[in-house]
């Protein structure tokens, strides 16, 4: 059997296979939509627009937190833009924390890949949701609710986390609280925490009021 | 327990957090895409993006219909854009009616803040769903279907509609069949009504043909 | 013009509006899924499925904040179910407050409908967005980011809350953290608050641990 | 190369197979919820369940309006249930109408088969955009808007509508506001038409009141 | 009853109308992003866009495989642009084959419209569902499954194909795997063909190395 | 400042706690529905339902392809179940090999954690995308794309891989074209292969026909 012509076949299709929306790798700098980014020329996208090797680097926890959080959503790794999955890396030296947050934009599961992490996740029913998580283990949480990760070991841990979403976002409580010129009475008013509290934390990550 | 470095904390991330996506405040005059339109810098983003004080402004029902609809969808309300989310209020005059109408693009849930108002919407299987509500009262309209407000009292109404979209679109019947140069002829053969009738109405809403 | 068996055409499309999808009416009692409740037999929805008064009602502000929340989300108004809307009433006495709180499902507009109510988001780059809103004044807040609302007037304020979602969630963090048994050790790791003022709020909100 | 204990690869996916969801065909008699019907279980799908033979017959058009849609949606075609698309027939005899109507849940390409059929809608600026379309000709409704088709030509014509949803409903103007027990009065408020206009349609339609 | 006024009634509104997102004809030329291409102006917006005749046309089968698929997806129709359906026309000589392969975006509906098609789609757990499909049938094809037809009758076949997005893709299984300058090695290490099998095709479709 | 009653707040709200959707967790024995499988009822969901173990267990390689996939999707994991995410595992032996295969319901984001990994997917214009991954490195796989893995190094490689959906499912293209009784000659003639070809990989693979 020979198909000597088999090549002019589908050529109104072809045609159109420039345009077709297999992906749509975010051009940072033209107009963002509530969609995600606007795409690259399909004629400028090249295979390292799928590959991002920023998750390989080990964070810099020597910080209090003695933690560090590298994300590879779209704004870092234009790729995932419009796919609806990113990814982070998480690097939690021993007695290291991250502390409450939230990703309003989509759940994580998160995989620890070395070391002992304790996690948890508070449900609205203010029940939480607690587990210490050994190297393998992994654990979901649900969009938008509040969830912290602690190194419950005597070494430093590694995880990576995947979110349902190319820009999961992220909102950690402290510093939304804290970092910032919110006034301490507003913020003792909205949370119920004692105005030298507030102050202290203020001193600790920043604020200012 | 003391945080003096805190704030270097999450380096990586912060360096992202300009291009996270909580919020797309509609730039009405940038390319607007299927999902809504394209999102004002973040840079010049304000407080007065999220806010819209139009609704707490009567409308004029000085009109033959005794009705007005006032609506903060993202054409109005750039801060909705992309959020899944907006409202309208509506005015009704003693004898005020909203004629058969529906929204293309979300549910609606009416909560009538003063007055009575008689509102019902008709299923695709024919059966209507009527009610007198009373103020404090709500009522769901499911998306796409017809749907009216009657003032049903005899005091002015005053309600407030929300919307599952930022954009939830309005057709209104009478305007569709009868504000704009639909033949007669056309209109009596997709619709069943009497050629006198379809002009009597051309006259009044200025349609012609 | 007459039509003397008009009533016998659609015949094979009349056969199938019964099961045509125009809402789905929650059946709380029946499995529920991602998507939302199971709908309620067709045969057994009423017009009062798409009615709710609840609203109508003052909430009972007799509290320490002197506030309080009316929902009517599927759960309570099994209509909105599946129809992506859902709304909610917000009362607040003089000095009332509704402390830091998230929805994890959805965006949410707030009209003010009496009195003076400062009202905040904070996005994830920890920019406070904040606001005194009157009467007839509106405020969204985007999905998933922290946010407040206190009544700064000297008489009672009211507002209605819609949402786009019929299970928007809500989470109130001082009960995410307080309200249960999390350890106040953990919880002091993962906030940097002080054990005193974890303990203390631990006391007046009913936790242990 | 010779590949011996190739089948035993995959020994855990081939486990999670029965459960992967490549489609969800219909249960119609399991309950229904808001993203479709409840799945058969997979060990009784069978291909007659992808397969659909009703649109191979021509509807009866011996009606007055010498039109009949024949559908194909997830209720009639349980295989649909969940893929987000359906597929209807429509003949209509010479001077067949299929009158003024929306779907509300979802978007039409209309493409003619045989004859000549003038088809419109109206845009919710009141716009109409009208066309005279061909034999091999499409045209494409969006979601929710009124449109109607007419059969323009001398002979009987066929067209084929292929919807974005597998239910994606159908609201006939007439038969919503004539087929039922809506009062007179009250559609005359509603749609400004004469009282005698309405009788005289409920009449043919079989509607009361 | 006279509406002397009533063309004054929802002034508001209609200045809003411009805006209302009832549809969004593509730009091709604008940016895109992941929900489609960005919209025309409305101002620019007319009939054409909404109409497409190029499946009135035969594709051309003088091709080894004797078939033709002609598209209408965004790309070629402007019109569906963001409405989430679209079309396709496919023409099968006797003999006629389109080979295996897949939609990534969307779930695929077949209508024959002329001849007889052997069509048929292989589940994840590798179970083939076939079916012969007459005149008049109807056979759904599950998102991103590997699927085929073929000429099965003495005569000409002709089908039109209903998609779930305004761009579904494509792509053929051995256009992917033979036409391009994949290593013969690597394709035998990833299919288990053999190499000069996956020469061969090579040689037929064009592709290198 | 002392809260005595404010445990009494927000009485309404708790009462529908119950009821809020923060997550699903998978009664695998329920109807399952569109939108994945029916929700455990809350009372008895447990940690342990969003904590998975079986990724931290190496997957037997001793196969012809010395490869193995562990997934955790919602059939394995059903905590993911509605929330958008899911996970697997990856190991590759020297010289293991993921064959072709796709991902019908998600995105992939596949991250090295050992060894080297050459990956490659083909876009629907038939080029191919080819990276060769150390650990650390990541890829992204779009929707639907035929896409393959291969160990490129001396050593064992491990990866996990993250997908935007619950149950992106798997067809892995051997499989389906071998591994079943489809007919060799409709095989050949859907996939342009010779006869004996596809008789030789029915025989690795267990097909028939």
């Amino acid at each position: 059997m020979i198909f000597p012509i088999l090549f002019t076949f589908f050529f109104l299709l072809s045609s159109s296979n420039a345009a077709v929306q297999d992906f749509c790798v975010a051009d940072l700098a033209a107009p963002e939509g509530p969609a995600g980014f606007s795409c690259k020329k399909p004629a400028s996208v090249k295979v390292n627009d799928f590959v991002f090797s920023g998750l390989g680097i080990a964070g810099n926890t020597s910080n209090i937190i003695k933690a560090a959080v590298t994300p590879a959503f779209a704004a870092q790794f234009p790729g995932v833009n419009g796919l609806g999955i990113s990814i982070a890396r998480l690097d939690l030296a021993v007695g290291g924390v991250v502390p409450f947050h939230t990703h309003p934009g989509a759940s994580e599961v998160l995989f620890v890949a070395q070391g002992t992490i304790c996690a948890g996740f508070v449900a609205s029913d203010n029940t939480p949701y607690l587990q210490t998580l050994e190297k393998g283990d992994i654990m979901v949480f649900p969009q938008g609710l509040l969830h912290f990760q602690v190194n419950g070991g005597e070494a430093p841990a590694l995880a990576f986390a995947g979110f349902g979403s190319a820009s999961p976002g992220l909102q950690i409580l402290d510093f939304a609280l804290f970092k910032n010129d919110l006034a301490t009475e507003l913020i003792a008013q909205t949370t119920f925490l004692d105005a030298a509290q507030i102050k202290k934390l203020k001193g600790v990550l920043g604020g200012t009021n």
